[in-house]
């Protein structure tokens, strides 16, 4: 199991870090001794909203590879809705089994074409600019499409890596890793 | 109002980034426009307990001149509970007015003496390994001693974060920005 997070100038770290952190633990904690995971962007040099510089292990190499990639929101969403170059490489994950978003990440998997005909939501701020990329935008913490995982707000990231947990490995390591990162 | 954020390697990305992103809008939400952060490192490389890479902004400067230090948790927090270097870098927080921890990142407190005769939480699974540093080791989210404040586990750094925004502006700027990170 390949997870690819991809990471963007201008993202909000929250939404990745709140995804990351529980998934991680799949193969930390040992439920998924097998996973391994990308920080993948498509420059070398990724700083977040307000400054704050991350280090990307693949820089812009092919999404194809992955079997889920994950996509975080943030004010520089808006930016790269309109990098052509940008949404060419996220295209490059239509492969994918399974592409999720938190927060506004999900304006850039409309922009890539992953949403239509799909149900998905955003941070309820961003609700109309959702509406244009997808057949309809629910008002929930996740909505899970199958193939598409979309999550709401910034800290709806936590929680849409414990579903993943879930809907990985089952309700047992789900547990076990809301425990060990004592989210209520 | 100046802001250190303590990073070092092996710490636990979500125990940084869910206080660093609430606290950080009272800035870009203009309800302190004055703030300002660094991100204090003793070395020049940081990584996480999984090894993503986050970039410094201030390597091994004494801490002294900030009003608040914010401390994260970690598996890695355990060697530097026995780095003498680290430790005593640590100390030079002392004249900081607040001093703050999430998880594990009391311990560090505790070590560096900021602990001495206060109630503090951490991990529930460290409550043991605190109780040499303070006076009392209490099992809530938050608790606030005035000068020192510690979180309990992980994704209480969020709370820690809220609680921070609500102390240092008020309750409209914590809604408000409660609202922004959609937590719940």
């Amino acid at each position: 199991m390949r997870i690819g997070f991809v990471i963007y100038q201008g993202m909000t770290l929250l939404d990745f870090a709140g995804v990351y952190d529980p998934v991680t633990r799949l193969e930390s904690m040992d439920f998924m001794p097998d996973l391994v995971w990308e920080l993948c962007a498509f420059t070398a040099q990724v700083k977040d909203n307000i400054g704050l510089e991350i280090v990307p292990t693949k820089v812009g190499e092919p999404l194809d590879r992955y079997d889920i990639i994950i996509v975080p929101g943030g004010f520089g969403s808006r930016k790269m809705l309109e990098d052509e170059n940008f949404i060419q490489w996220l295209k490059t994950a239509e492969p994918c089994p399974l592409k999720a978003s938190v927060c506004t990440g999900s304006l850039l998997l409309g922009k890539a074409g992953f949403l239509r005909g799909k149900k998905a939501t955003t941070h309820p701020f961003a609700f109309v600019e959702l509406s244009k990329f997808c057949s309809s935008v629910v008002d929930a913490r996740i909505v899970d499409e199958g193939d598409v995982i979309t999550a709401r707000g910034v800290s709806s990231s936590i929680d849409l890596g414990l579903y993943l947990c879930e809907k990985l490995v089952g309700e047992q390591s789900k547990e076990a890793i809301r425990r060990q990162i004592d989210y209520q």
